[in-house]
């Protein structure tokens, strides 16, 4: 590992006896990580957002349920192990309740009581050590994962290219790299020169908050543009390649991403500049035939008419503020995952990444 | 006229001694209108951006020239025409350096200082007179090529319609009614439903805190939007037109206007969507061919990373910030003038409106 890629910035990292989580309610302005130890810490820092991204939510919870074994352990030194196994039970049902519509919350804390039963043969300590090892694992998967996504998309970029981003599809949502951003931090590695424009993303500006940050922390050639400058930069032939997130694929390859994402797409396309989608195969639910089965969530005016803290709209304006937008799969140039590269048809195509 | 109309909110009136300034730097927070009598007080108002759009700034100022010339009168009974006239024109290079890249304040100041020479054979309190008499009619021809525009667009759009505009074109600019928003007031007088969509319109959100505002004020439905929403509102069916002012257009039809209008051109192109831009014959430019030779501007990244009082992106981010972009003249369906409706080609069809 080189020392360029070093300076990631991790949203989480075990470090000997404790879990440093990045406070990210306090980007772009402070980088401060805390100290966890404590099962409550770990629910208390999902609860207030200081720990978000859905992968990054997953790993945290999978050690605070280390955390519940270790300190009943401390407290109860000639304790059973059916009493640890039911106190982790039970500590994992409570660390369920911090997010409560967080499917990869749930997926990881499953994970990690699956291995509780596994481990029912062991002594104590040995259980609680066991539970370390497999957070530790959920998380390493996760970074290999986004590595895999990065070595793929990064062979569709050249020296010199420019790509733009939109939202925070970053390293600050997962173990390391992110999914869109990974291939940006692997050029940086391989000493590719990507120039990327982040898209601030309103309303709750996670381009300008969290990549732009990220990218910047980790020396990448990054340029913060409000979102409706994407189609004068791309007139201007500084934009090769458009990459992106997404919170969910359907089986005909229909995007749900960040709201906007589906203007850039139909800017990428009037301009003949690739659109690509960078996931997980977790992302990809080939129950969903399309993307009109993608409920959208529509969110509150406020962060529309003030949301930097002052009012910027008038009082009692009607607002519309879907959270997600469905970007189409005639727009979708690839879909870049861990498993390789996707390209139309989505329907005949996605299928066997499965097999 | 009707009461409906009378709810526009204008950016400035005269009342019987006095000009009434609606103080737009505390919009959309409160409505306050400043009482101005001193030609200083004029220069402020503008320097400071209480006044803003290039026909507001110069119909305040044509009435600073009436204060100069009223206010030196009342000081000096005795005084002569020619004394007069001196200190009107001295008191027009003072106004001039109140904003100085703002053409319609020149455009206004010389035609009060023209007016004076004019008036030079009457005697000091007719010329006083005379010049307010001007500075009225400045205002109310702007009112009236206004309304002209917006009568003729109004004959685009029919009830039920869905329109998107992008930034202010509107009251708050001008005399009254605005460019691109007149047809909306209109449309209230005649009982035509239109739904309005407001782009907010980043980085200084005119969209937000004037278009939005000056709308619901005069009763209009509409509905704010972040700028990135513009496409999948299209998509879901919601807009039949789009409608624009613009800063220039070029003697091909290309147009410069705020950041963010050529992503909403192409994003209409791309759904069948007209894209109406709506401007006095003042603005069209027959001696600038392409678009290509208008400068854009470049603002500060301050704009951007904190623009409303809290820092929203990372120190030393590299940021681009176009204030204006261009929109090539195959994007604009027709141009609405106080003359008449202007479609393509613009290179033969904009200089008839001069004959």
């Amino acid at each position: 590992m080189s020392t360029l890629i070093d300076k990631v910035l991790v949203s989480l990292r075990w470090n000997a006896d404790h879990l440093e989580l990045l406070d990210q309610r306090l980007l772009p302005e402070e980088i401060l990580y805390l100290n966890l130890t404590q099962v409550a810490e770990v629910w208390e820092a999902i609860r207030q957002l200081k720990v978000r991204g859905a992968p990054a939510i997953g790993i945290a919870a999978a050690y605070g349920v280390h955390f519940a074994a270790q300190r009943f352990i401390e407290s109860n030194p000639s304790t059973s192990i059916q009493d640890v196994i039911a106190e982790v039970k039970q500590q994992a049902e409570y660390l369920a309740t911090s997010r409560p519509t967080a499917v990869n919350l749930f997926w990881a804390l499953d994970r990690m009581k699956r291995r509780t039963e596994t481990l029912c043969s062991t002594n104590p300590s040995e259980l609680s050590a066991g539970l370390l090892v497999e957070a530790q694992q959920i998380q390493s998967e996760d970074e290999e994962t986004n590595r895999m996504i990065g070595e793929h998309a990064l062979t569709l970029f050249e020296s010199g290219m420019g790509v733009l981003t939109h939202c925070n599809a970053g390293g600050l949502a997962t173990a390391k790299y992110g999914t869109a951003l990974a291939p940006f931090y692997l050029a940086l590695e391989k000493g590719i020169d990507l120039k990327v424009f982040a898209d601030e993303t309103r309303p709750i500006l996670q381009g300008a908050r969290l990549t732009a940050f990220e990218l910047q922390q980790a020396g990448v050639d990054v340029t913060l543009i409000c979102d409706n400058m994407a189609g004068m930069v791309m007139a201007k032939g500084w934009i090769q390649a458009v990459i992106v997130g997404t919170d969910r694929v359907a089986a005909n390859g229909d995007v749900a991403n960040k709201i906007g994402t589906y203007s850039v797409a139909v800017l990428a396309k009037a301009h003949n500049i690739p659109f690509y989608v960078a996931c997980p195969l977790s992302t990809i639910d080939l129950n969903t035939p399309t993307g009109e089965q993608i409920p959208i969530e529509e969110r509150h005016a406020d962060e529309i008419t003030q949301g930097f803290g002052k009012r910027t709209a008038p009082q009692g304006i009607k607002v519309y503020n879907p959270a997600f937008d469905i970007t189409p799969h005639e727009y979708v140039t690839a879909i870049i995952t861990e498993k390789g590269i996707v390209r139309p048809s989505y329907l005949e195509n996605l299928p066997k990444l499965f097999n």
